[in-house]
């Protein structure tokens, strides 16, 4: 999918809001373990809930791997489900020397066909540019994640440049690997204070946003901060749409959710967006 | 397994050899290729040629990944095949939020029964401590790779102290995070200008070497620079290995292969092991 076409959808459902499919057996109903693949027959009914109130979908691989092979299946199942002009996100972390990145790069690109993987900076170029060599794919980049630990490295300060984070030589030197039309970024939801210092760097790059909600994110600070001429953003949001219910009704449930999440964002794509 | 065992096998087998089971479906001799799972018959080949004369072995996990469901199958039998006194490594360089980092540990080390895996250090301590919370599980901590990316973010230097490095910092603060008795580094052969600070920093932890053979590291000054009083090194070969014949005795080619790195390891633990 192209930034362009990304951005179009983005102005027809008024909505940036990814879900995060991060199906985890212990959590969904129960009258779904019975059925021949509970992880799909979940990810399906939340699916159809919430297909129209959102522009991406992320399954979490880390949830899918843990079941063995029976989780790649689900996997494959639920990525034929989606439809075809939803962004589809493998949030996989990625990232090893070339000829491994490679083959990555077949896994989740041709084999599962999604339109974008989420990739590890630390190993540099070469570790980055296997993701590149198709022009409708897109490389995520891990640039200032929403977790704790990110204060270890992301945080601290390099000496290319005074005051210049680790996190902010990883935005300046990838964008020498690719354009924005192949190239995000991962920027926590929790990381409100270090945004426009993001959008100073990359001001044209769409940020996929994850940490709203359990983590704690705050959806209107990032819109007001993070918001660029098409939008460029993606908010996550994962535990609060998907077990937003418990029952039979659980669809709905989630449904009630993410058009809560995109009813506010209709609202700051009216204020925010320049048109 | 512990750092104890580990290096008992050291000094019986003679090898601190690790093999890297990185099988391809376009690499492996064609004659395997009718059989119901080639890449597991490629694999117990190699195990049963090999298996006297190395200490670990190491899937590189992109390669099953690439096949889908049907390559989960074949690491899972190829886990299973190899014997129970050898150290595995699941080379994944995974790493993510902690609820997310601890499904991986699930995969590789309950599913699969791996004694280690590869971490990508980027997110910090809540990324890795997941992966500790079994005492005789490892984890292998991405700090120096082989690669020519290494440069742009491993090799920057830091503000915390004058002349430290990025992968300096990664191999101090991990100290605070797991003792030598379960956390190696990553610190790839064709960098061994860099191994003299690489042990001034962590004098006691096993370090994983990727890099002699196909990406040209010497066997040679990994031994002179990097050993320790345990030895200290676990270093792999994949390719001139696995790939040392292409003919129905590919097993001989390959134990070939490995008695010549094996010998001259052997060499090595005389010269510069401390009695």
């Amino acid at each position: 999918m192209t930034k362009e076409e990304l951005f179009r959808n983005i102005q027809t459902k008024k909505s940036y809001l990814c879900v995060g499919l991060d199906a985890d057996l212990k959590k969904i109903p129960s009258h779904l373990l019975n059925t021949a693949d509970p992880i799909f027959e979940f990810n399906k009914i939340i699916i159809d809930a919430t297909a129209d109130l959102c522009v991406a979908y992320k399954p979490n691989i880390a949830f899918y791997e843990a079941l063995g092979p029976k989780g790649w299946e689900s996997l494959e199942k639920t990525l034929q489900y989606i439809p075809e002009d939803i962004f589809t996100i493998a949030d996989a972390k990625r990232g090893d020397i070339g000829n491994t990145s490679e083959l990555y790069a077949r896994t989740f690109f041709d084999y599962f066909n999604f339109d974008s993987v989420t990739v590890a900076p630390y190993m540099g170029e070469d570790s980055v540019k296997p993701f590149l060599i198709k022009p409708d794919k897109w490389v995520i980049l891990l640039a200032l994640t929403s977790n704790p630990g990110s204060q270890d490295f992301q945080l601290q300060t390099y000496n290319g440049e005074k005051n210049r984070y680790l996190f902010e030589a990883v935005i300046q030197k990838s964008q020498t690997w690719a354009s924005p039309e192949q190239l995000m970024f991962v920027v926590g939801a929790t990381r409100t204070d270090y945004l426009e210092r993001v959008r100073a760097l990359a001001p044209e790059h769409f940020l996929l946003v994850p940490g709203v909600g359990a983590q704690g994110g705050s959806l209107a600070e990032i819109s007001r901060l993070g918001m660029n001429k098409q939008c460029g953003l993606l908010v996550n949001s994962a535990r609060n749409i998907i077990y937003a219910g418990n029952g039979t009704d659980f669809g709905q449930q989630a449904r009630l959710e993410a058009q809560r999440m995109q009813q506010e964002m209709e609202r700051y794509l009216g204020e925010y967006l320049p048109v």
